[in-house]
């Protein structure tokens, strides 16, 4: 690399070495047992709901113009129809009539829908994050910084952070570089102080813009709100566990310098570890939050301990 | 049917029309927004453990014998070495030396790992839970009573039964039908009272054990230990909201009644509507209770929204 | 079925019991092996010509509007910038420097590209060919009527009917149904006369047209030119042995008929036991007759054996 | 490498730049339009039988030892038991009662069952074919050897070499070399010579036994009979357009040389540019040899025109 953004940013943000040389997974140390208790003290109703969107076919992918990344593909393995007809057959057992089950598959690709990635994801200069060579992921996967540590730790406060209710609009534009007055801001409006260890939920109301007006067509490689490089600094010096956002990208793009595609993901990903969250599903979660006048709530949402995996598929949930 | 044991067991335990007609999650019903606000209070340390074996080619399945499941599979589609050799290529961007990404996918059988079995997945006289006609799981997926309904709503109190703990064996033997008595001795040893809404996990240490001796190729369709019709019985008085297993098959097998096949899945799932996970990791979980002299925590276990199917992969986390 | 266009297509060229009640192939058993042995006699300099379209991700569907279908998906499992790495391993194999292998695999839609379909893809009134009852073909495939049988009978003679030349046109209109006038007139311009085993290669030009104006993305779906009622009754009449197109439905869309979709399918499919290919490319092999004056050759396409397969992904090829 | 052996086959055996520095092909080359039409020439009867394996579930492969290499699955994608209980449906067409379709989808690892090697297949000195380097063949596929040329070139006269027939035994013993005594021999026995761009089948009986005495289960990574450098030199003297082996590794295992695995692919796929296939099934064939006391025959074999594969599933056909 040689643009002097990105090294800057590189030698202000890095946290290589920051939690011991065998780290694989970043700012998520910063989500400690204490915050999780705390997070769980939150809790004041029961009330649930899930921010991932629907896995199926319909989106988010457009593989018309996409490279290998397909929407969750669904398959039958066994079928009600089949014990209707009275032809369901399974090894040795006998059936009788009437009786039998269903049984099915999914092919998901791992940055397909709502997802971490996982510290593997993202290279620069040969190197992921902790100072580990790109070699280390192979075609059999990520032998370091894979997504299966992340299966027993991601429990902590959460903040939605509503920008299209704070700052009046029915969503940020595609290309908005989030600034950290606009963060501030909105926080302030939702009478929430953000503390180490938190997750920061970016509810831009992009995702949701796309699919009301073109569909999920759309919606990737499109021009997308979302932090750039100011914010990320300020995530640093709040110490913020992690981020996600209801975008593909997470990151604005077109983004601010053009030296590489996604700068965010090079340093934020390959040098601070960030925990990053992609295609998730806010209007829910909103809803809730302005019913009840509150931002923070516990947010749960392990990985799947997809063993050497770049990413995984995911089910958080807000719980009030 | 024609069995008069499972006709009697019908008769008394089915939950059909208990919630509705349009009902389609069963004893998931029985965690309210109340039961989840307790399970947070559980919360005293912030420890987290996952409860779930790791999603990989080794196992839990034996190809050699099953029917059309498989173990996971992870393959990769963009790698760290493709960008050491300076080959990596996408779409137009074009990329400078040494940056670049990784990309992955996973084909899962969602019955293959640890999972919540929808109640889609089991039929009874060709019928599925509330009354519904088995030819609505067709081969595009389950029309109703899919799995994706349960991303939004499993947080709750969940009690690790430590069945070898209390009995003082090693694990319990294959074909060991788990009785009431056991289950209340082992509530004794762990000094907690099941309530309404609460989530079971029954350590058998089943898996553990053919791991350590077999390995994974000698766990499936094993006979194993597991709760018969009587404990069936007992977590319908009980209102229990769900009960998972280290085990493949989640019942006892070879089943007390030999009339069908996996009795418990037609009573439990189709009739009861109860919620059933199955190929729980329970060790790591086990210890944490053991050390905190608690068997009773908040468990956050959200299946994935996918949308007609009949189980979902699962990251279930134990939060003390 | 109450449409008597269909009613009576089906009276007149139902194959069902003609070549016995055990068989599975229909009109393939009109290729003999005297039809191959003359076919082979047809081979006068060796030139080979494919009439497969390439298998990859660019084409033919488009999965934006399609069901289920998907284009050919091409992932490695080894790959030669591991090898570069010094990062490949397998098994207990010590490797050198240097020294690997690469590996992949290929998932297909067995409609998804040029094939063949088998007798078990089409049903009419709860049949299938050879009267036999749909419920033949469950989740598990099909038991009856597969592709399988079809991987060590066809080489016979095949004749390219070059419409876009006989006619004078750059390719038949969508929605134009081939008149057997026009499929006559196209023999006799070609100096070649039908007989029973042949199988008839429809270069209709529509596949290029699409490509060529649109790209894939316009190709399935779309109204295509193709043989009607009329020329099913003449394949009937003249023993064709197969039918191939170079478009996705083989059958002129929209129909004549609109009681069903897509009706000859269910009548030649269903009831003649015909053999039809889809999206087959004609292109090369057209210039190659144009070169040599000569519409007739050998022509090999076996299937696949797949087990239970409803269609066969295929690489036919025309030598001359 | 500094296996003296091997540099010594190398340098005798080496087919790089004998047909241009672009060709892709290797010994291909040598079926020339020439040898396709003495082949056709060979064609009397017109007696066809397939050279392929089942491709399904049951093998050859065993994945309890293996690698990432699985067994043909095949998953359908529409039934006819959804067309009998009356629930099919596809986009916007509407079905009327016993229409509807079969459909479904086939996952093959293209080194799984009968196929073709392509020359992106093996590397030595971090170089494959034609010394071009291995990071050519990236997880987005084979830049270059890969199979999809070998779409319209094979189809010459092919040996069927009956060893087991010849040398009196039931099959070739495990780790068994092949000699060119043993070659020569046989063609005497088959009152057959080799010539230029001939293919030599190998029937060892390998696959055979071991499926009679074990299974599947039994075949891969076994010590197998087949040609060893001797033969492979032999190959190059006659030129030999192709091999293929009813084993596994297509060469004798454990090999004569232990300084790589597979010593045969690094000399004979990288350097010669061999065509090598492999999990052929010969039995069939070789009774219609006895029966016509004739083992040559015209044999037709295309590849899939899998775009940047490494191999390709193959439905490769004798025509007598």
């Amino acid at each position: 690399m040689n643009d002097p953004v990105i090294e800057d940013a590189v030698r202000r943000l890095s946290n290589w070495g920051r939690w011991g040389p065998e780290d694989e997974i970043g700012t998520v140390n910063l989500i400690t047992p204490k915050r999780r208790q705390e997070a769980a003290e939150l809790v004041r109703t029961g009330e649930m709901h899930s921010l991932a969107i629907p896995y199926d076919r319909e989106g988010p992918w457009n593989s018309q113009k996409a490279d290998k990344r397909l929407n969750p593909q669904h398959l039958m393995i066994q079928t009600g129809t089949d014990v209707q007809a009275g032809v369901q057959r399974v090894g040795d057992v006998e059936y009788i009539d009437g009786w039998g089950y269903a049984d099915d598959l999914v092919c998901l690709c791992t940055h397909g829908a709502t997802h971490w990635d996982s510290l593997a994801h993202a290279f620069l200069d040969y190197r992921m994050y902790n100072d580990r060579p790109c070699t280390l992921v192979d075609v059999d996967g990520a032998q370091r910084n894979s997504i299966a540590p992340l299966a027993d730790k991601i429990a902590t406060r959460a903040i939605l952070l509503d920008f299209p209710r704070a700052l009046g609009v029915d969503a940020l534009d595609g290309g908005h570089p989030i600034t950290v007055a606009e963060i501030e801001l909105t926080l302030e409006a939702e009478k929430v102080e953000v503390r180490s260890g938190d997750i920061l939920l970016f509810r831009t109301g992009y995702m949701s813009r796309v699919r009301r007006e073109v569909g999920w067509e759309g919606y990737v490689y499109g021009d997308e709100p979302g932090p750039g490089m100011e914010a990320l600094t300020w995530f640093h010096q709040e110490d913020i566990a992690g981020v996600a956002t209801d975008t593909w990208a997470f990151e604005v793009t077109p983004a601010e310098v053009d030296s590489i595609f996604l700068p965010l993901h090079a340093v934020g990903l390959t040098h601070m570890g960030l925990l990053v969250g992609e295609n998730f599903a806010f209007d829910a979660v909103a809803e809730a939050c302005e019913r009840n006048s509150k931002w923070e709530f516990m947010f749960v949402a392990p990985a799947l301990p997809l063993s050497k995996a770049t990413a995984s598929p995911l089910s958080p949930v807000a719980i009030f």
